[in-house]
């Protein structure tokens, strides 16, 4: 940590720093500049916090220089992790040497659509299944899912295709129920900061996906990633879905640099939902194409097998030549990049 | 609503789109242009929105006209409305006629605390007291609230002071205890698109205080609203408290035009934090006096009897010579734009 | 400036670091912390800027400490300026102590509707005329502005009503013709860091008006403001016309903080423009009265005798009711802030 | 274009805005719908635009349907343009056929430097050299660039390797000393609204690679480049650097998706400048890759022989294993998306 002081801070006011930071067991290096002087702190941070220094007489500024997270950084776990997904005897990893096709309707509607949509993925080549039965919805008016039934359907589509799945949360109340029917579980972009919800599903046992909050630093994802990891549960899988930005031609912007600036910070597995991001059917493909080409782990994409009557999101959802194109992609850039289909590396043991 | 066609758009694909609008009771009014046709749409328009309009083949935009929003629309309820807060025989307005003037803590930290920033609060002029028992942290290693403890030392200095109590409830699950003791719920800028906690709120019988998003638009703010009203509630006051934006001068850009816009659209009283905006307590007057000169029906600002003692928020925390500034400019401007201090106003019976 | 390096540089790399900044003559305090080592260094940053020290070995960020600017800063120049706008005999000021109206025409279209303008901003109590002659324009199929000719009916509007002019200057070439005309230049928010321009403008020997690029941050805009005074000009007057984020209710958001901001930070008055910022004709009273009430030395609004056929900006353009609800606010609310109107202080001689 | 009107519209507010638009000839359709009525206006819609419809008692909103913009738009020309660069006889091509990877260092410093940066760049397997004479910088205490005298060097280097040259353009008083030399003109994201440089690169006679403002719209950005196209220079190349956002951990955020966005609405190509978007080395390989696989025209990447002493943006220049592994890169992804690099198309007639 560094205190800055401004250009008419006393002598006193730097002693009085100084103090202070001694006071809790730290060390204090004071650099006198012609114009500021700068104070560097060495020592425990969380105590540092507590002492307020931006309150301080004479102090402009305080920098920290450490990352505020721990148990999601690489810094004391070097080598990326795999997160496995699914019941022992099938379960699909998500990590740094695989790439993983997730693919789903975006709600869970009934029983057909969601069989054929399931079909539909695990035709184009994917490994997991996504669909939702809790639904957040900007609007009180709009259709909220199906609840616990949506759950059964989830679970037979499992059974008729060997798919797991993941499945969103929205409150922390039924996060029991849905780790009961759930392979993941996945906490949407509206709730990343729902403190609760992410101490919730940090107990629940199951693995996690944990989108970005459409307006969140990379930063606050991974301290929202920590609440999970806190709570003894380290398999979370981050999921980069657009950001908040003035441009209106896609409905978020993909924070593609992302990908790589998070693979540099933290040891989680990243993968990238271009769906939700754009928003558009045909940005789709590109770009999945982009996300594998970064160094992705992932992608999770919207399918539905008639968009036209789909209940949530049906512009974005691909079928047809879309699809096809999305699988060809998705089976012939990750080996250009390193990656081995996550298919050929499921743990059956 | 509207259909734009896309310039390549067949008559059939025209054809198509009015057959399916006037297949839910619809009436679709086509305009054929020299580029493009585009079809205005008459009706129910949530008929309309299961339609998917927007994956029909031919249709290169939709735009909604109306409002998405209802119970907090000035549209049906064109007079602007007041919310009471406190108990039977000493209810603060919060309202177009006053002005009100809400200040405490940032977090209650131990009763001596809370008294002190109360009494402080109360002696600046204020009629509400705010605290935190609860608090939403981005990390999970920062001072959480006190809890129940917290809601009790709140519960002890209203009734040493008088002041009716407005704290924050983060978690659905906690609704009622915080409704015991509460006059008035606050959700945070993070639990904003919280729907369960929302829908908790409104259930609750108490009064609430939603804070806008931090990156959410105006309307998704009132849609938000919306969702408390929907339980029968429609006791909610709006709070902007600054949004995220590129400027890194200021913790978040307080957007004081969202005052006049909310007013020119929703029925509900509207009111500015901007300690929470600012992040800097050298802004907190200034900002204060905009606020109440641009029309906002209340203020909301941190207070703490020793800054740098505070275990949340102490850099935005006023005290002496600030808050009797402060002070000032609570009495001195509201009846220059037409309000009466809410003190006066107080129903006592 | 201080170098954070990162937890795995070596000890050499510490000592290159050093090594680099003592060879340009600067000094460099190295403080060892636990997980990273930060040096503090003081001298010259100018040379520390050419030492590319990001790019050395073992360094993961430096930060830069003290203000880039110097001419605007109040770090040598702490108390605030005042800027005479007119022609010698009646000069009126912008600057701490007054409030100064500025209103006109967004754009000149004929002799006719300009005087009108004038009269109706002069008879509002505006002290300033403002009115484009040469039109920035998005679209190169809108209005460009009359040009030249359009100066020469600001000069015989001038003469008719007394009021000094405000006009913008879009292209360096034409800076010597528009300042024979205007008594101020004004530099638009899409020019803010056109540098060629700001240096002519800084050679014209005229006041400037320069406006925050609508994505600038302050410290781009003051750094702006600098390659103008660093031409022997320090006639900038700021002017804060809203910035682009996502909400769309409002054509920018009104950064209202900017403000006290730059008042802290720097000399230069500041004003501000609610009919840009807001590109709404009913928000325009309302901001104006939180321009005022915040501290700003003025504020500068769009006029027009008939919106309706304006070739540019018609929706944001006050007449009637409107413009006589801003002149009361005018009137009233500066001398509760501690203003004096600017027409009290006109410099006649 | 589509007029809303407000709910308290009467028939008469109606029935003026059906004959305003009656009378400059265009048509107008009534929608009555329950709450509000809707108009669609067919006919010019430079016509409407003078009418100021927004300003009309009753109007709620004006919705322009059509693109503003004609002369880059796949309206009239479905066929996606290639663009030539060089002089005759090396004509290296940027279009939908081919991936052409341009490279250099930010500035050109000295003699040396550029050689030796080119040389990198042509081993690397770039086609065509950038390189900066005349620089735009935020603080006028920055190295400016060394102007005429750059572009001689650039000459020299054109002549020593044989690569086409492209170089920023800052001043429009600049573009025929620069045209002169450079085989394109570069417009920087900071003068991307500078409308009179626009107009006079569109008279130069040579290509023109127009960088997207860092915080314009793709509309925007495409307005722009109708500026240089309505002089008759349709060689323009559109390039996508980033654009500014709330997320510090980058220096602004790639937007990926304006590639397929562009390409769908504009016949123009369109590149990609990881280095700049970025402002980090370790993610332009990455990057790169991204934007070879969403399926950009080519990418234009810094490369320096010293990061260390660069005089710009020394710490986004790439050279050794990272410039080895995007060169590989660079080989290895284009056959994927089905393009062919640039170099094996070169026009020698």
């Amino acid at each position: 940590m560094v205190v800055v002081m401004s250009p008419d801070a006393t002598d006193e006011d730097v002693a009085h720093v100084v103090e202070k930071v001694e006071g809790v067991g730290g060390e204090a290096f004071v650099s006198k500049g012609v114009v500021r002087t700068i104070i560097g702190l060495v020592g425990d941070i969380e105590s540092f916090h507590h002492l307020n220094l931006r309150t301080l007489k004479g102090v402009a500024d305080v920098h920290r220089i450490s990352d505020p997270y721990k148990l999601v950084s690489r810094q004391h776990h070097p080598d990326r992790s795999t997160v496995w997904v699914g019941p022992a005897g099938h379960q699909v990893p998500i990590g740094p040497d695989s790439f993983t096709f997730i693919a789903g309707p975006c709600a869970v509607e009934t029983a057909e659509q969601t069989l054929e949509a399931a079909r539909m993925s695990k035709s184009a080549g994917a490994t997991i299944l996504r669909g939702g039965a809790f639904k957040p919805r900007t609007s009180p008016y709009a259709f909220q899912g199906l609840g616990v039934a949506g759950l059964e359907i989830l679970a037979d589509v499992r059974r008729a295709t060997g798919l797991p799945i993941v499945t969103e949360v929205v409150d922390a109340r039924d996060v029991p129920v849905v780790a009961e029917y759930a392979d993941m579980l996945q906490i949407g972009t509206r709730n990343m900061a729902n403190f609760g919800l992410l101490q919730a599903a940090g107990d629940s046992g199951k693995p996690v996906l944990l989108k970005r909050g459409m307006t969140a630093t990379i930063e606050e994802w991974l301290m929202a990633a920590e609440y999970i990891c806190q709570r003894g549960n380290l398999d979370v899988v981050l999921c980069e879905r657009g950001i908040r930005t003035f441009e209106p031609a896609t409905r978020n912007t993909l924070d593609i640099s992302a990908v790589p600036v998070v693979q540099a910070t933290s040891h989680l597995p990243i993968i990238v939902d271009p769906s939700h991001a754009a928003g558009r059917k045909d940005l789709v493909v590109p770009l999945s194409r982009a996300a594998i080409a970064v160094g992705a782990d992932g992608v999770i994409v919207d399918v539905h097998p008639d968009p036209e009557t789909a209940l949530c999101d049906g512009p974005q959802a691909l079928l047809g030549k879309d699809l096809r194109d999305l699988a060809q992609a998705c089976r012939k850039l990750p080996p250009v990049v390193g990656r081995v289909d996550a298919a050929e590396l499921v743990r059956t043991s």
